[in-house]
């Protein structure tokens, strides 16, 4: 999640000076599904996905969304790449008002959950659209869900991207790259010390080194489709250049001096329903302008250039089934579109 | 000149937010020459350069005497990396004071020539040991001085750092390079508002593009000898990826994503003289901690990996000689010696 109040007493509070980062993981945990264990049933046009372009959590459902073509059955809200320190905000949209749930900020719909809801206004949060009500904004179940619950709703030659013979592999590589690398990044950033700001840089560099093994000679991280574990693995990967080697002082080596990993992210990159979700402008100016304390002059760097993730990778050598026995998503529904980047 | 003394009401503030940054390029401009015009005479064991290692500007003069053999002429004291608001201290000496000197604060040399000297306390500085008294800290004509004032106490083989037919060439590829580059990095950095910052940006890369075609084919800046143009370019791209690149968001590439300039500065950095001033701890130590309203959490990146500057570049394929008719220095006397970088 992309929480919009990490320290609500002071505006752009993110590192607490001498401290450790660690991120409150403390989410609204109702699921939506098949059997409305929750009292939340799998219902098309019901809900509807709240997920800034900037965050990274909320990208993965956006991605998600997207490769089993779930756009139909439920509906996306987009606030704007920048935020105060109360709430997300669609400033975006025609006079600053998400058009189907009619609120300004987000936390409108999380305080019609919970009145005074006392945690992190984050993003992804999927809101029941007759009620207003945020039912989840719990990130990693949010996904599972749409591969598992929403199928009636899945287009067809919709990818399995948590197959059943392969959960626990799935599970086990994403526990270690939120660890390391999702959350690692942030643990490096938002580092009130030299000492755990050292820590969380060779774990996530140790961290990518092992991914690097893992991925030469291998397309996806588990099995030979596109699973739950590379969407994880990407939003991280294509931020990385842009935000996290400079604002997050990840600084060993850029993505592009990874060479593995670098392939293995231009070829997600170039398939529908990857780098078709990624808006670099909205990535850094969320980073560089909400984090006022990393980044109190408010800048935004130009670069670096986005056409290097246009270049050929030449992984398809390896082999590996994208999609399985299905089959690329369509181009994004009209209105979701990203900017695009302009070839060389 | 790396100043210590941007704005002495408020430590550690460079960005005027709202502003484009200017260089006070105010300096004492005393020169010591030949004629001692100006009082100064050329003499061996009477003067004493005061430069860090953390600093560009400094960092000519270092190379210069190392090229030319002037150690045993003119000593060299070292400030250590960081230092307060008011003046560059001698930290890193036993007691915290110059031994020859005899002094805790290089300001107290500003002073004792200037009581109340009130621009900034800036490296290079050359002190005249017997009065204390800094001489000149007008860092353009130090290494311009050091190659042809000099003269009588130059080692050996020292090559000609600046030959009569090629000053015109070099003072023109010098004063692009110190507008764009040199102090183009610094302007990108200090920028106060978007504006500036991008056009010392776009600025910077163009003339690095316009740097890398100039040096596409032939080995050195001007002529087929290192010369001051060499030595003024080096000190910049030498700090590029440790520091300029993310703390000052000169992000378009890495210098190790631009083939030309990468291999002529690490053809540059593996020929004594150059790549043995060199000490990135205390580089990345100068900027991202002197700089707390850029990087207010004071920590220091752990990367990029400085062993990247002993790879082949093959720019001996070129031609040219290096030292002309003359002959490398050889290594640093004891007790300059900086920290070795180990093989991979």
């Amino acid at each position: 999640m992309s929480d919009a109040t990490n320290d609500a007493s002071t505006p752009g509070t993110y590192v607490e000076p001498g401290q450790e980062y660690t991120r409150d993981t403390n989410y609204i945990e109702d699921r939506i599904t098949q059997d409305s264990r929750d009292g939340w049933p799998v219902e098309a046009g019901r809900y509807r996905l709240i997920a800034a372009r900037a965050c990274p959590w909320a990208n993965r459902t956006v991605i998600s969304r997207r490769l089993l073509g779930l756009e139909g059955a439920i509906s996306l809200g987009l606030p704007g790449p920048t935020h105060d320190s109360r709430s997300w905000t669609f400033d975006l949209d025609p006079g600053g008002v998400d058009p189907v749930l009619g609120i300004e900020r987000l936390q409108e719909a999380f305080f019609k959950r919970t009145p005074d809801y006392p945690r992190g206004i984050t993003v992804p949060a999927i809101v029941d659209v007759p009620s207003g009500k945020v039912v989840t904004n719990n990130f990693p179940q949010i996904t599972l869900d749409f591969a598992t619950e929403w199928t009636a709703f899945h287009r067809e030659g919709a990818p399995d991207l948590y197959p059943e013979r392969l959960r626990d592999e799935i599970d086990d590589v994403a526990e270690v790259v939120f660890r390391d690398v999702n959350n690692g990044v942030y643990r490096a950033g938002f580092a009130g010390n030299q000492k755990s700001y050292e820590r969380a840089y060779d774990r996530l560099f140790s961290r990518l080194d092992w991914l690097s093994d893992r991925l030469e000679d291998q397309r996806y991280l588990v099995g030979d489709t596109i699973t739950e574990a590379d969407i994880r693995l990407f939003t991280t990967l294509a931020r990385f250049d842009a935000v996290y080697h400079g604002h997050f002082k990840c600084n060993r080596q850029k993505l592009t001096e990874m060479p593995v990993l670098w392939a293995y992210a231009r070829d997600l990159f170039q398939t529908p329903g990857f780098g078709d979700t990624i808006d670099f402008e909205q990535i850094k100016k969320h980073y560089y302008v909400v984090h006022s304390d990393i980044n109190p002059t408010g800048i935004v760097p130009a670069g670096p250039d986005p056409r290097v993730w246009l270049t050929p990778h030449s992984r398809e050598d390896l082999g590996g089934r994208p999609f399985g026995d299905g089959t690329p998503p369509p181009p994004p529904v009209a209105g979701e579109e990203v900017p695009a980047i302009l070839a060389a």
